[in-house]
């Protein structure tokens, strides 16, 4: 049987609640999609939970479990995804820290934190990280920094026996001292030596980083423009680093993902292995250039089994509280399928569905489920219409969850392999 | 309440994905099927996954979770089934495979694979597996061996602390030389002592049985006559035996089965200790004597609390991509039912369903779901009125999955327990 591609569209926090304002419907449901209700009316649709029924996912946990990595299994916190969106490669094994440049004052022979941002810093801050990075802690421990975005860094500390299982050192206000770093298991855990030991190295880079920034170039002109100086690594979320299988070798697929925003680069470029497709066009806002985002789809097609595309702007507009700025999305999302229908018209397995609901009047992420569509030859069409969360819900899939997806596109792709004979 | 009887018939392969020759329905939708309709119309109806949303399952996995046993824990390759098909009744430690004969030569000192199944030789098997059947191996090893149909055998290594975490020794394909057996776990891998023990057994059986069948006169004979000599034992898919409790004790019931096919009487009556029902005139294809079938059920009924069915004839028809083949199939299984009616017209709970969808445009297992009916007192009925894949998407009973089939069967014949108070 022939091999299909596949092509997976994910409408960022497209999944909403009743709005008042729209007669109770979604603002999906009340925009005009015609390419979208084209394609439910041919294909099988359903409601996926990305994680569990209920249960709330982050962009980053929700896209691991629709790429087909158990959540539970590969997140480990934040810190192994910043320091690979930073480029750190963290390796399995090591421990992984999201990092602040913060502003510290000794103060009774404590160190309080007086702007957990230094005064939101934007430059230099590379010169500040390579002032830490490579530094050589006891215990046979090496530390490795990297600067982000403004005053954002990341933090992995690479030895034998860590573990993830610490407390943060930031204590997430002003006005109190560092915390310190304690083992969040208990003493009886198999963990608990390890997680001594990663206490013990995280305190001491942040003493000595704290030593170095407070006496670096950076911060004495920082000083004198009247600026709070950048003198503390302030690092929280610790996870330890999981094996990542990448995603081609895990599914058998070269893979290709054209997303907007920078956590997803990261996740998917860096930490699951896809190549990134470019499109300067791709702003992650509602003015994002769709049409560039339908041809840089277009030229990267031949060379891929599979495409990954995220659009952003739908979630933005849930995050606002915004129902018209949502419609406008699913509008830009009903036009981007309109622009690749010779891509999908005949012979690919296309997926379309939101990584999580981003409510309106919640303005942030919920644990409502996401209208999914599946369209494409094999795939058995059930009696749904419209491509939104009520009309879904009596869909041919039922209700999966977001690690069925890859199964499911795997099995419709004939892409599968067989459990037993 | 009373305790009802169970009738659970499997359609195998029933599932199937649209076919364009038949206007896009599936062959069982295409089927005129009226005792299968009205079946759906009076009872309660699903889609189910035997596995998970998209898992392509074998018929032995589908089989497992079906009757209620976790495949992920009791199936651990293909040797413990087909040890226990040949009736060398392994238990729960040993370590078995599934064998061929082959033929081998000595080149430059290494033994290469010249014919994978010794010229698909048939007759006087017996006698060379009885000349390896119970041989002493270095630490305490004893091996069991048993021929099965022309070129197969089974090999149980039955010892202390042995592991199926081992590599084949068959090469898979003829002109290569033996592979040695490694270990499929890493070094540190608490089981890659036991891994290791067993690779030994299993390369000192592989030696010593090549030199035994070399000379054996079954082999001289062979040459003779200028046949290849079916001079070596070439063993693969080793899987360490788990405890199966056999299926009347695990749900409290005597259960009795009528299945056509080799790879279901081994997996049901061997290891799972169904009583199997003879019926001469199954002969698991197309021409199958399905008045026959429905007589010996019948003649079975009043000993059994539940009687498991298998129909194979709809797998074949998905294999051959025979969509007319496929719809005949479905008539075949419709006829049964309507043969049957004095069993399950009244008091009895009927579940009917596929293990397993063998779509025509595959020729293969897929991991589309099967339509599900349950028909019976107790069940609430579903507006459902026809039994196909389109059809059951809408149905009272979702998208179960294959390990819920059991107690949802239990519980309709008020043969469950609580759990809690």
């Amino acid at each position: 049987m022939d091999k299909r591609k596949i092509f997976l569209v994910i409408a960022d926090g497209i999944g909403d609640r009743p709005v008042a304002s729209l007669g109770g419907r979604t603002p999906l449901a009340a925009a005009a999609t015609p390419t979208l209700d084209r394609l439910a009316a041919g294909g099988i649709t359903g409601l996926l939970d990305p994680i569990a029924p209920g249960v709330c996912a982050g962009s980053d946990t929700a896209h691991l479990a629709l790429l087909g990595y158990d959540p539970y299994r590969y997140y480990t916190g934040r810190g192994p995804l910043e320091a690979a969106g930073v480029g750190l490669a963290p390796r399995a094994g090591d421990v992984a820290f999201r990092c602040n440049f913060a502003t510290v004052q000794e103060r009774d022979g404590a160190l309080v934190v007086t702007d957990r941002r230094a005064g939101r810093i934007t430059e230099r801050t590379a010169e500040l990280a390579a002032a830490l990075d490579g530094m050589k802690l006891s215990g046979g421990v090496t530390a490795l920094f990297k600067e982000s975005v403004a005053h954002r860094a990341a933090l992995v500390l690479r030895g034998d026996r860590l573990s993830g299982a610490v407390s943060d050192v930031d204590p997430h206000s002003e006005g109190e001292t560092l915390h310190p770093c304690r083992p969040t298991v208990a003493e009886g855990d198999p963990e608990y030596a390890a997680a001594r030991r990663t206490c013990a190295a995280l305190e001491e880079f942040v003493r000595r980083g704290r030593e170095i920034l407070d006496a670096h170039p950076v911060n004495d002109e920082r000083r004198r423009a009247g600026l709070p100086p950048a003198n503390c690594p302030l690092p929280r979320g610790g996870g330890l680093v999981p094996h990542i299988p990448p995603f081609g070798e895990l599914h058998g697929l070269r893979a290709a993902a054209l997303v907007e925003v920078g956590l997803l680069k990261g996740l998917l470029g860096n930490y699951l292995g896809f190549d990134l497709i470019e499109c300067p066009g791709a702003t992650g806002g509602a003015d994002t250039d769709i049409g560039a985002m339908a041809r840089a789809v277009t030229r990267a097609w031949d060379a891929c089994d599979l495409i990954f595309v995220n659009i952003k702007a739908p979630d933005l507009a849930g995050h606002d509280d915004a129902p018209g700025e949502k419609i406008a999305a699913c509008l830009l999302v009903d036009r981007f399928l309109a622009l690749t229908e010779t891509l999908w018209h005949a012979g690919t397995i296309l997926a379309v569905l939101g990584d999580h609901s981003t409510p309106c009047e919640v303005g942030d992420h919920s644990g409502d489920p996401v209208p999914l569509l599946v369209h494409g030859p094999g795939v058995r069409p059930d009696a749904v219409e419209a491509y939104d969360e009520f009309a879904c819900a009596a869909g041919g899939l039922g209700h999966p969850r977001g690690t069925d997806l890859m199964p499911i596109l795997l099995n419709f792709a004939n892409r599968y392999t067989k459990f037993g004979a």
